[in-house]
């Protein structure tokens, strides 16, 4: 499976999910958006038929946060929603 | 309600949608997923806990497709998806 980029201005984790078909797309949103209801963790996402771009900000709002273990185990919990 | 706007390069009409809490977010998605697949046509969507942005590109695969009135309809049927 393909790694998350870590980016920087702004600081982030980003990675780019791609499916077989609109439903399948659907799916992924829906179980990432049980997840994120349950961590109270809601990363911008952006989706067309096929792809969902997923960007993960730092938990921490102050401006200059960097990514804690805690970010990196919530991007494992996302892989994990791909069978 | 606010309007659509239309941008060059690349050619889309876009708008932004903003809601009280994330379950308004998910509802709205959900509305426009059933619409997307009715009319197969699948915007690029981006979205956070309380926003979503519609990019919303011609209808036509022309590198240099003009917006049409079926654009700005189907922009329409998107607004009425707002309670």
């Amino acid at each position: 499976m393909d790694q998350w980029s870590e980016r920087q201005r702004p600081v982030c984790l980003e990675k780019r999910f791609e499916f077989s078909t609109y439903g399948d797309t659907r799916d992924f949103l829906d179980r990432l958006g049980h997840l994120s209801e349950a961590q109270d963790r809601f990363p911008d996402l952006s989706f067309g038929k096929t792809y969902v771009n997923v960007t993960l900000r730092p938990a921490s709002d102050d401006v200059d946060a960097a990514l804690t273990a805690d970010d990196h185990t919530f991007a494992q919990h996302i892989d994990e929603l791909i069978d």
